[in-house]
């Protein structure tokens, strides 16, 4: 291997830098040329690319975002888009290519690699833990620990007034960050499309807890595919239980802000390793943690097999609203 | 002056419990009984009321919300309400009263005045900072350091992507807090009370913006009275200038978490002057700090004369904007 | 089991509180009595003991410290103190034990067993990590996060500067916490007892890394037996090879802060796995994670085994700093 | 005025990019040409100078340090090398000149207004806030904010055991910092420069403080010109009183981080207002905020005069802690 080329596309999160950083030094130290595709795969289509160096990656492992950018490309869902971008590699002269994303970035790859002979590994990035392939995600842990920082601050006036607050995080089809984040926030209530909960059974329990007692509960509700909705649910349970509702929407606050140590480390590993794996012949495969040690599982896993929420934490949950 | 008791009234805010722990320990110190009205004039009606010493305002100078809690009294807005409230006082002989709280706070305070001849002073405590007589209220800086942490953090993921961000903040009819933050921020646009700005007009402007070469933009929102319409207003911008845009209400996340140094400090120094002023024969009146010294303004001022933004933050910010 | 006691003792830790909230939970609902031993083993032999219901771990989650409060007990250690103990176990009825610390702790623990029949479990609670039997321990990770964040604003001056800084992290016999946040901050050099260097190997090194162009460092130094010992190192350093030197001692901030995400949740998943342990008929045995998974160790071997510092880190960081 | 030259020297402090990010927007918008000289002094005399867009300074305005760098500068001491500063500036056509800073880089100043004829403006920044002429120095109030959070992390574990703290925090002549986070973080006992207390004295009112029932204590101590002495006499109170001791230095923690909201809003104030006041002819003066009203004061002032800490505040500390 001479020439790797590395990648973030999707969403951003944090600790994406930590990951560019550690595979930059480990791929120099390897005596591997190592270059930036900046903004994912538009930026690799349209050429955008940058050599790295030592001090390309200095002072950028606390940093949130990623400093190569990234976007959605819809023209590198292609043929053409990505005959383009075969193109570009060939030029270049990269025999090895690194991506840092989600789902959608590896389904980009896969096909990148039926229609190329560069090998390809993946990284998963993504602040929604909803990779199958490893127990965590890049961004995932920082993810958390905003949005408990997030629930405290509203512990606070929770407990000086008589309310009840919804606090919608993000989750487009899972529940991984809500469900973390109720257990590590102390929430009363949540709602995750993994396990559905409709109007009346929510104001069922709330009504049960208020008459136990309690002042105040605090909802998690992933946002789903609708953002906002968190709105619309505490209108329609104010209207039904005559409890004052308040709505907080964290919205891309959750995607920013400096990693969580443990996403420096984790995304620091994942970056060391993936250029020694490529090195050693890997191709078509996500780097992942599972059970604490380091796992590669072919590209195609990650969206076709469904990683449940853990179970333990479902049954903690539970025991610790009951 | 023998027995003084003190309430939090209203929304609480960061830095009532410094306030409320100094005024306790100045009382002591000049040999004072001192007791805490719990949850507002609801407490006060229903005689709700704990001595204070000083092991109970220990460890508190960092908490957000107030020890006492706080409510919204309907039933003290009414002529019976305050009756009751008043016996209680006369029943525990207090014979000083210290309010803590804002706008709402201050006209139940006036009534109360007038139906009785216990000593009352006030002291501001919003976050809003929309309180004419003082140039800050306790909680206005913890709530603007919490909102330009969410804008830090948009702000990482705003460099990775090409997007418009709205962050609704606090603010039912000024915009101090949006103000503030909109500058201390860096946010390209702000929408508030007092300088109304329509769709059309915001949409030019950031087209001009992203014309200009801005990638991404972030605009602050006063949420008014109607908390959540960031989410109507990004859905038509983008309708209108097809710019991805993403929304995030922080809500109640602006009233928590623990007091900044400022508030502190403020807190400390209004709740040991008002203990001090209630003695030197203070009554009806709101303290607060203008130009850097105290003052003391009539109570019925702080609501019926309006508090304008500051000028050379206007000026700042459009010079700042362009 | 009809009763268990819970303790804390040593050094608290970040995540204790969410520990016993899920230990408490757990026993209610299993219909298991359960009081709080306040002051560790010297409430024990006091007879300092609270009984514990849902109310008492209301809103106790996001705190740091321990609401059960910690101590050393010299007494504790002789076998007319644990004869007390044993006593006022009996007396009040409890046959269930839970302690929550570290080495110290777990002794005490084992010794206790030897002289009575009381059926007992361990929770690993240290910030330091140095358990044998579980690969974290609740407050680790809170505390190398407070070590990155100050990591990170020294980052910030070492940038306008030409400066080399030290920084002192937490770590008796062992430099777990020096070593995550080595990585986790980016820091340039690391001095843990598991590999010492000397001063002038340091100095080569940081001459040789200012040669290559960098303009400040930050060497990350574990306190060992000799907290404040940076400042002796600084000035051989500074002497050595005139660079001038700055210090940080973080001491005790480390131990307190609002716990992590990942120490909340921690904590919770030991205290309610903790109580069916009991009930089960564990004894004698600290829980622990283990590979992500619930594991259980006999006490003798946390202190009798040595835990290693993970051996991937030790390479990553080598890798990262070179 | 055609063309400002802008540069930080001495320590630096949090605001000082929102300052820079200020002045350069109301050059351009006033159609003046803005460059940054790089490292202070140094780097003017080096003729190390860039030009600044408003790209140059595109989101600055919550980053920590300096983008323009800083440097202390011996050379700039003589004539000599001033003579080389002023080659340098009228070489750019620099007709205007902002130095940000503390009392050293306003005596160079000083110096240099004496030996040319270019116009200068002092603008304050040093998180030390011992500077006559303005209430606030920019990155003041971000260092108090951030060593109350230091303190209240210490606060978590100090209630659970019983010991004594000493938290030492800049301050090298001055105990603003001191003073400020004390009452902040209420500290029980103040170590400053300006009401020094010795160390029998201090043993005395601890030893009182304990055996009026206190566990703990929170001693504040300002480092003034032996960063680290509170090693020492943490050890000197521990053999006099027998209480257990520990001790946590800032140092550059204090310096770093995210500026603070006053900060980013002081700091954009006063580089906005500079650049105004140059173009109005001020010269040898330094701005600052007294009494919240923009004034300007003769820069020798700045160090002939004492600025003395707030009487108020003074007092206030006594009574919160009697």
């Amino acid at each position: 291997m001479k020439k790797i080329g590395i990648l973030t596309s999707g969403g951003d999160a944090p600790g994406m830098n930590a990951c560019i950083r550690a595979a930059v030094r480990t791929a120099l130290l390897d005596n591997i040329e190592i270059v930036g595709i900046r903004r994912g795969y538009s930026g690799l289509i349209a050429g955008d690319i940058i050599s790295l160096d030592r001090s390309s990656v200095h002072n950028i492992v606390h940093l949130g975002g990623t400093i190569l950018e990234t976007s959605r490309s819809p023209e590198f869902m292609t043929v053409e888009g990505r005959r383009k971008a075969i193109d570009i590699l060939k030029r270049e002269g990269i025999d090895g290519l690194i991506l840092i994303g989600g789902n959608g970035t590896f389904r980009g790859g896969v096909e990148l690699s039926k229609e190329s002979d560069i090998p390809i590994i993946g990284i998963p990035g993504t602040i929604d833990n909803d990779l199958y392939g490893t127990d965590y995600t890049i961004g995932f842990d920082s993810a958390i620990n905003c949005a408990i920082q997030a629930i405290d601050r509203i512990r606070d006036t929770a407990q000086s007034h008589e309310r009840l607050f919804f606090v919608e995080v993000m989750g487009h089809h899972t529940g991984f960050i809500a469900l973390n984040c109720s257990i590590a926030g102390g929430a009363e209530e949540l709602l995750i499309p993994e396990d559905p909960m409709d109007t009346d059974e929510l104001c069922r329990r709330l009504s049960a807890s208020f008459a136990r007692g309690k002042k105040s509960a605090i909802v998690v509700v992933a946002e789903t595919d609708k953002p906002g909705w968190s709105f619309h649910l505490a209108r329609d349970v104010q209207d039904k239980i005559a409890y004052e509702s308040k709505v907080c929407v964290l919205g891309h606050i959750q995607r920013g802000g400096s990693p969580s140590a443990r996403d420096r480390i984790l995304g620091s590993l994942f970056g060391a390793r993936a250029v020694r794996a490529l090195q050693k012949g890997a191709d078509g495969c996500v780097i992942g943690v599972i059970h604490g040690v380091i796992q590669y599982t072919p590209m195609p896993d990650t969206w076709k097999k469904k990683k449940p929420l853990h179970q333990d934490l479902m049954e903690l949950r539970v025991l610790l609203s009951e």
